[in-house]
């Protein structure tokens, strides 16, 4: 990964083979983010598996083949003390027909280029949710 | 709401049940944002309103039931001196299935985790357009 | 067009008819933007032609009629000493069925509003990859 910082700007260029949601991970580990949204992703994935919470758990589908990464949002924070990547991500196969969801996983294939924005000074502590099970954020 | 501030971008949790499109708007209002670009957000919506303008009208449907918000993006301007969301969403139910459009409403559903970046020093004033009806912003 | 400025990031409203994709390579040539991230992208386009890359080529297809933009992504940056725009993009018909992949062109309708972000101090240099044939940006 190169990693390209322009103030609270991050430009993140993936090379092919790795996880995404790892590599958004790993980014927030390494730069110890804490807080930040993720900007923008595109370029392709192969095998993306994508997820669908119907109140009690996710329900999960693993798209076969590469993909066009369409595009890609949500945001770094921690669980734990640990860092957290939040991403919903859209898809497209050969029928361009856009498939999107909660990302589980997905490799980087032929390129990755995403950016993200560091929140300085805000907390983003996610905790478990006793009723769903999630890692969520306080909304109050 | 949960609105946490980091120089000129906000981070916005957002409990269940609200209205998605009224939250921004209500953003706006009460922390006096007259430009803004809508960076991300995502999460589910119940029953989202999704537009296709043709030309004449828009085309409203509401979806029925939870989606994955797969990808959220807009902004906040204003129109006659009042707060306007402009936002489009692409959202995606336990089929992955991709729909989007134009957002018109949507509950949140679990949570929702958006951001903005406020555009100091830029006016964003909507007038309604005579030929379409639509308010939009001046390109020249 | 009309281009805003505030701070790093630039708001752009775009008229009918003009070509998204070259519109965003003119904005870059204008304002001499060597490095940015598209934040969003919403409005309507005219006949956009997706592409899916095959691992050889680009398998395009080119939608007919308008459509919603329900999302954009991707970045500005340079490729041979050029403005270079590599734009991921959402669309919807009257159906709301997103179908999405990379953003080959695709003619402004009623109208588009965007905005992107300046990247100072970063080198987005894009290569032809003698494996594949695209302009990547070099991930190490």
């Amino acid at each position: 990964m190169r990693a390209s910082r322009s103030g609270d700007a991050w430009f993140l260029a993936l090379q092919p083979g790795h996880d995404l949601v790892e590599a958004y991970r790993g980014f927030a580990r390494e730069h110890r983010v804490e807080a930040a949204v993720v900007l923008a992703g595109i370029g392709m994935l192969k095998d993306p598996e994508l997820g669908f919470f119907d109140g009690h758990r996710y329900l999960r589908t693993q798209l076969r083949g590469e993909h066009e990464l369409v595009a890609l949002q949500g945001n770094l924070a921690l669980l734990d003390g640990e860092p957290f990547a939040h991403l919903h991500a859209s898809v497209a196969g050969r029928d361009h027909v856009a498939r999107g969801g909660h990302l589980f996983s997905g490799l980087v294939h032929v390129t990755h280029e995403g950016a993200v924005r560091v929140l300085e000074g805000v907390r983003l502590e996610r905790a478990r949710d006793a009723a769903t099970g999630l890692a969520l954020l306080p909304w109050a």
